[in-house]
């Protein structure tokens, strides 16, 4: 029969077949009879080179994920539109009772970019990806306008902006706020460098990030 | 120093530390400095069992993924609204390039579940999920309206429809309507049994999903 | 002498006579001498693709079997008409005694095909195969008219209503429901897919279809 | 899993997925791809022992088969009424155009002897099998007053006497006797020994039975 996937996903699949599956057998099962009970949710960009599973070797059932371009969390809006990221939101908290939420960002992101070359063209007409990063307004501009940092630094540092203010936005869901009041939810924030595979922790409390498994 | 990650994040990147990073150290540093080239994007579920990367034993910077819940695509709305999907999309077809747009699904996903729950109560005041799964009301009556299937019948069924529509959908977009008139890019609906990590591909003719590698 | 019968089911029986009889030789002559004693009645479909004798490699005296278009058991009508499921069903409760009935369904059965295209013109005037599979009407119509599925998944998911509805015919039997309340006899549910072989069999407490040997 | 089947079907699913399967797996592909396009249809009794796959070493699509108690073919009637041998007849010739038409009876056939003892209690209230057997009240009252004959020749000689019966009524079908006077269908009966696994063949000119492969 003719193969209706590309072949790179073919061969990808024929390696799970044959390495991963056999591992992981009885556990998929529970899983599918039990259901997902993920103890964490992952918001990470689509770049293809910041695959949570990759960086956090997840397990199935282990992190309930979110992509979306520069792993954004956007403000509480119950105004009744659709709004994917939201829903995802409020599945891991209300259904599934994740007692963590980690927004994930990564070194060298397009969406961000993209949202610090504002005067660029639009992609396309629809100009999606203009209105998407345009989230980032409130925090973005004075990046933007900074003369003084080089454009590799002013990207390193929208990055790490971006991480604090979708968790600050996170906070925005009164249930968000309620279960961290509680003590039942923690926030983290966390980058990865692509090149090195390094990861960075973001302290909660100064909103600085530093390598969590230094000097071990 | 305090670890600022939940502790089976931290174990798992200490795995990927020791396992996974130096077979690829010198992918890793090509991506970071030459950026990500992917051919392939996929739009995937959250479920935490349902990784793509998993699935297709993916190679960093070989699939650019968005996962949102039940892998939903929108249909083509350029209002001026935040739309993390198209966005997401744009990127992939004008920045990226990229020459296939899968949709992988998969058994048992929750979302789905509450779109054939539409009695239910919201999961929180702001119903971001019912909203959310509302995108589906064109298919879902249909089946679940009817009562002669089963529960899991019927869920299995609007899994297969969702794909379907939102390939569908991917098609009101005109940037995708006229690369796939090109012959620049290929739409793809695949669909994943938890249980057994049985993947069904859905022939583009017909609609049907058939395992792609029976037979081998 | 002339051959009265078609060559290839002389040659099968000749095939038979050189390696099956010689086998079956003792069997057949105690079934002959002692009667038949099946324990198991399995209702099953003309369809060339589907004995069930070669299905579950059944031994002369294993099963007793009737086959007609689609598998269907009516509903009980003890309204002095000729009805060749029912005698056969009578026969195997109150003569056989047998503790099993399985109705057997299969993939691509051209007589589901038919119930889904009621407005096809009859094989022939008298439209024996329209009447016979409008018992089927009264779970048909919701599957026929559901444009979201693809007309192989509606016809995958009559096969699977119809052995439901079949059992369920079974039922209004007074005989087979009384059985099933003292605990005499079993109703079961399977179908196998053409192609692959795959056997499925039903859950009698959801009616859901899964494969037996799953896990072996 | 709970296993929902018999466990001798099991047991013989086994043997059949590590046996024929292997050996049948292309002929499978192909008939699932093309349908079936049987040559012949066997009429056959439902006796647990009289499997005409077996008796013919049947390959999957090699023959399609309707099952009822005792073998037989009912007249036409255009009644509008529930007919499971007459519409499968219609199938085989309409739909499948099949090219011979075989009813197969067997020796110690319960049917017949329900036939042959028609003051007995009826199986069940609903008589099923007495009204089914009545479809031979026009030949069979002859054999059964005749007190010359021992019990077992009148059984003997009601078996071929229903064989023949049968195929007189196959031509009542307008169809069927289209197809027969333009060469394009050939009617043939046959019986066969349980005990010894012997095949006769009927005679079309005579009616007698005879052995097909006597002086091979």
């Amino acid at each position: 029969m003719t193969k209706y996937l590309p072949d790179h996903l073919l061969n990808g699949y024929r390696a799970f077949l044959a390495n991963r599956l056999p591992q992981e057998r009885d556990r998929l099962r529970d899983l599918a009879e039990q259901g997902q009970h993920p103890k964490t949710m992952v918001i990470a960009c689509c770049d293809s080179r910041a695959a949570p599973e990759t960086l956090f070797d997840a397990a199935p059932g282990e992190i309930f994920v979110v992509r979306n371009v520069a792993n954004l969390v956007p403000p509480y809006e119950p105004d009744g539109e659709y709004h994917a990221t939201s829903a995802a939101l409020e599945f891991a908290l209300h259904a599934l009772k994740v007692e963590h939420v980690v927004v994930l960002g990564h070194g060298g992101c397009g969406g961000i970019h993209a949202a610090l070359s504002p005067s660029a063209e639009p992609l396309s007409p629809g100009d999606f990806i203009g209105k998407w990063m345009s989230l980032l307004d409130p925090v973005s501009k004075a990046v933007g306008a900074n003369d003084h940092m080089t454009a590799r630094e002013r990207q390193a540092a929208l990055e790490r902006i971006a991480i604090r203010y979708s968790i600050a936005n996170l906070r925005t869901f009164p249930t968000v706020e309620a279960l961290v009041q509680e003590g039942k939810l923690s926030l983290h924030g966390a980058w990865v460098d692509i090149a090195s595979g390094e990861l960075w922790a973001m302290d909660p409390d100064t909103g600085d990030f530093q390598r969590p498994l230094a000097g071990e």
